[in-house]
């Protein structure tokens, strides 16, 4: 698949920015010819510099698999347009229905550094290589890992912000609760601190 | 201080979805006489049933004491309403300004199980006891805990559900992104998969 028209690279020091309003993200990967896309609304930044993330990926999952043998990952961060995707990808498991990804429309494209397929339609990415904790993937399904690339759709972040204001709502990153039931990152509020008295 | 008027229990096998949306939190913990807020966007569900959560406290606060010391915490969802607090408790150190909640007017009450205050003005809250993970609070700074008691604001949340949509825009919870601004938790948007054809 080519590139991505609207893509451009984040400077790592503020990679955790494209996961601190703990958006929903697609979980990519790839392993000896196989590849997988799963929803995860569990997930979140660990570190700045280097940049670490955290995201749970149950045992019963092709995902798990993939991500065990290859060693690296990569979080998509979708958008409202591509909702009912996410819900589906996240729906539905590889294991039992192998062809899930051409079914679904998922395309996807080549990551730079690592062997894993990124999303088409989302707003950002970033492709990691896990930092192997084997008691944290084996008793709590924790997977721990460095960002190495990242990558923002610049419509909606530049500069290192988001700035979704003012841009298409389709591009709004999704926030998942249960039952088929996101919320949209919404308006944008910034405040000062209190005064020091 | 008297208990909120707006709270009601969330039975703790539905303790995940308080947290599922992503939204910044405020960390609550006591001991010994001293107790502190501070707030963190690393936070996430880890598991369903019993419900636990991991949040990332950084070695440089007060409450990485008090929660090392005590082995509780409370993670406590925050609302427009009290954004500007929010901020300004993440951003000064009760290390450095030990009057810092009486300062920014920060209200608590007892909570139901541990022994930590609850942060009023908050839509929820989930009273937590740590699960001992040294590694992982040395290397990480990431904290494992079980909730073991969780409660909501009705207005916004029951049966299981947040509803924002049609409550006061005070309401809704907050995403933080860096620099002051935050995210509100925006539109609903409900979804169904695509057809499997």
């Amino acid at each position: 698949m080519s590139l991505p028209e609207h893509r451009l690279p984040v400077p790592l020091e503020k990679a955790y920015r494209l996961l601190n309003h703990g958006p929903t993200v697609l979980v990519s990967s790839a392993f000896a010819g196989r590849s997988n896309v799963m929803a995860a609304a569990w997930s979140m930044p660990l570190d700045f510099s280097p940049p670490k993330v955290t995201v749970v990926i149950d045992k019963a999952t092709l995902t798990r698999q993939l991500v065990e043998s290859s060693g690296v990952l990569a979080l998509n961060v979708p958008c409202r347009a591509i909702a009912a995707q996410t819900l589906a990808v996240g729906s539905e498991s590889a294991l039992d229905a192998p062809d899930k990804l051409v079914r679904l429309g998922v395309s996807t494209f080549a990551a730079s550094l690592i062997e894993a397929p990124l999303v088409h339609g989302c707003v950002a990415w970033l492709e990691c290589r896990v930092l192997p904790e084997p008691h944290n993937q084996s008793q709590y399904d924790l997977f721990i890992a460095e960002v190495v690339a990242a990558w923002a759709d610049p419509r909606v972040f530049s500069n290192g912000h988001w700035h979704f204001d003012g841009a298409p709502e389709e591009l709004r990153s999704l926030h998942y609760v249960a039952g088929g039931q996101f919320y949209v990152t919404g308006e944008s509020l910034v405040v000062e601190a209190p005064e020091k008295s």
